[in-house]
């Protein structure tokens, strides 16, 4: 049963703050069918372009076969690195060289692998609070000590990084880099105003403090206008951007790609020849045939008009039954919503008592550098059907009103 | 070209020694149609499956392409770590459950993690020396103090480990880890005694050292006796196992297993979820289908055929051309022979005009962890056609010879 568990939903995000015993117990609730899981991080696959795939690599093992299923190099095909350099131009005006590209399996490991080579243990890093998981646990492998910015609607509060970043100035400590999400953030939903993004680049100039930009979403825009990437309004070269195929083909195939400084993306293929030495081939031809056929241009739209849909039957459900005194993000795009509730509520200890009555979320705490916050939690509308989200949202207002009553009780 | 020069070696590993002027001088050469390389460590693509690949995604795709496309989770794919518990105790005797098995992003993750999880930056640990050349980069990249064990024809110098063992024990340093491949080692081709194996265990338990048992090599055996793993000898669970589909299935795939104690199966997994939170889903469901299918047992004995009758061309050639004073090992199994030549020689300071005679290896400088051994080669006798190996080994006894003349005429 762990199979499906972890297929509906990251079982490990949603538990990682747990003692073992607490695990095996939520594991026999956590099996029922009638579960409905807003906890995961996952693309709905109905979006998954499966056919198409299937001619691709019908294509690719016919005619390529011998290299498509032979160890590529390191830094990626040289053909998918062109198709990259040529979507992230038409969709992002983004200007890169190819050598200045370097795929990666999954963005998690340009997170990973920036977190080594920009930072040696123990020095600081900034990020939004709160902020990816997966960043998360890329930098604390590193060693990095992450210090979180807090965000309102309209990303980062710039004011916020510059006083800390004066703060840590007088007590000597310069940040390696600055980690964000402008784009429908995760877990927050929140995307980064124009206006931030232009001060954001001064701020990184100024101070000569690189920018991670990390932008999985921008392509799922349901509402409002495209914003710049960071990148695409950096004239100095102060911006590593990191690009995904997971949300916008498949994330079984785990294809990323950087484009930075040639100097940063040498120093991660470097990293990259101990970490795994290339990216599965086959996957890489398959993405190559992706983007150069198109599809991706076909792919988007239907994927937009799903989540789109989802997203606001979520918002509609959380209007209707969501206990006054919550609040929730409104976001443009992407996959995720963040609902802060009652400040008496913890929304950790929650975590049982929803999936006992068959929903599931992943508890703000999880997404703080420093596990901050407790009355806040991430929910997921891209995955579940559309009859589920009324459901599942129905249900767990039952539960925080529980929670609720019981805290007062105390 | 660049492309194509990768697909027949690993570029990155033969001149990861040279100066960037030196590099693209040679590139001008190694773009050369004429050129014959040994210098790659790449399975030859006639072995790989690829009709019966074609046939196992068509079936996946169909039947489970939701769940093959989508996010996994980071242990590994339930049902493919089941066939690899049956693999490893019907080939190798290797019992395990399927929680002290991980499946990594290829053997290289497995390395790079074990080099984190089991070593403190500065620590000491122990290598065979000549070793892996992704082994010397994934503990490089840990901060791993390497000390390299010499090797004879029967495999580590056991009578060494244990000198050294006690060097270090009075110098208050104790190895993390000893790493060996035991079997037709890469680069030297040499397998390791049973009795050193037995040794080898007495030593881990009496000094409480664990043992990295990397076998990417022991299906390809051909001639002599299968000698049983380390870890099916093992009765203390001193034994971390690594094994590796890329060269009894195919390498593009990138998919490798560890097999070991819960404990540290589970740190990988910690690790593995900030590396890159999953190994793609897609090949593990393929590896699934080939192992349960059987097909592996149809692949590995036409692969032996064929590697086999190249080995033996190789040594025939080695005997009739190579120089006087040259000596290479004999190997029963893999993909490699070592060569040591005149002492007099630099192989790293040869490679220019080998490429330049249309021949390539990777001198054996880049395996010895401090770059001791100035004078020998990895020769890869899997990937060339047949007719080109005797044209190669002829060629480069020449460059050898005329090498030689020039140390004489100085």
């Amino acid at each position: 049963m762990l199979v499906l568990i972890v297929m509906n939903f990251k079982f490990s995000e949603l538990v990682g703050y747990m003692k073992p015993s607490e695990i095996r117990e939520l594991l026999k609730f956590a099996s029922s069918p009638d579960l409905i899981s807003l906890g995961g991080g996952m693309p709905n696959p109905d979006t998954f372009p499966i056919d198409e795939i299937q001619e691709i690599i019908t294509y690719v093992l016919k005619n390529s076969g011998k290299y498509a299923l032979q160890y590529g190099n390191t830094g990626g095909l040289n053909e998918l690195r062109t198709e990259i350099k040529k979507l992230i131009k038409g969709t992002e005006n983004i200007d890169s060289e190819e050598k200045g590209i370097i795929v990666t399996s999954g963005s998690q490991q340009a997170l990973y692998s920036l977190g080594k080579i920009l930072v040696t243990p123990g020095e600081t890093a900034i990020t939004e609070a709160p902020t990816y998981v997966g960043a998360i646990s890329a930098f604390n492998a590193n060693g990095v000590d992450m210090q979180g910015i807090p965000m309102d609607e309209n990303g980062m509060r710039i004011d916020l990084l510059e006083k800390k970043i004066s703060e840590l100035k007088a007590k000597g400590i310069k940040p390696k880099f600055i980690y964000t999400i402008p784009n429908y953030q995760n877990p927050a939903g929140y995307t980064m105003s124009l206006e931030r993004r232009k001060r954001l680049l001064e701020i990184s100039n100024e101070n000569e403090i690189p920018i991670i930009e990390d932008n999985p979403y921008g392509e799922l825009r349901y509402h409002g206008p495209r914003i710049p990437t960071i990148r695409s309004l950096d004239r100095d070269g102060n911006v590593i951007y990191l690009g995904t195929l997971s949300k916008v083909m498949t994330p079984g195939l785990r294809i990323g790609y950087t484009v930075g400084p040639v100097s940063v993306i040498e120093k991660i293929n470097i990293l990259k020849q101990a970490l795994d030495l290339a990216t599965n081939t086959l996957a890489q031809y398959i993405a190559y045939e992706y983007l150069k056929r198109g599809i991706i241009y076909k792919q988007v739209p239907k994927t937009i008009k799903l989540y789109s849909r989802k997203l606001d039957l979520m918002l509609k459900a959380l209007d209707e039954y969501f206990p006054e005194g919550s609040t929730w993000s409104r976001p443009n795009g992407g996959m995720f919503i963040w609902a802060t509730l009652n400040e008496s509520l913890d929304t950790t200890a929650m975590v049982g008592r929803a999936i006992k009555n068959n929903v599931a979320y992943v508890s703000g705490s999880a997404f703080y550098p420093k596990g901050e916050k407790k009355n806040s939690m991430r929910l997921n509308f891209t995955y579940p059907e559309d009859d589920q989200i009324p459901v599942a949202i129905d249900r767990l207002s039952k539960v925080i009103r529980e929670e609720e009553s019981l805290a007062e009780a105390k």
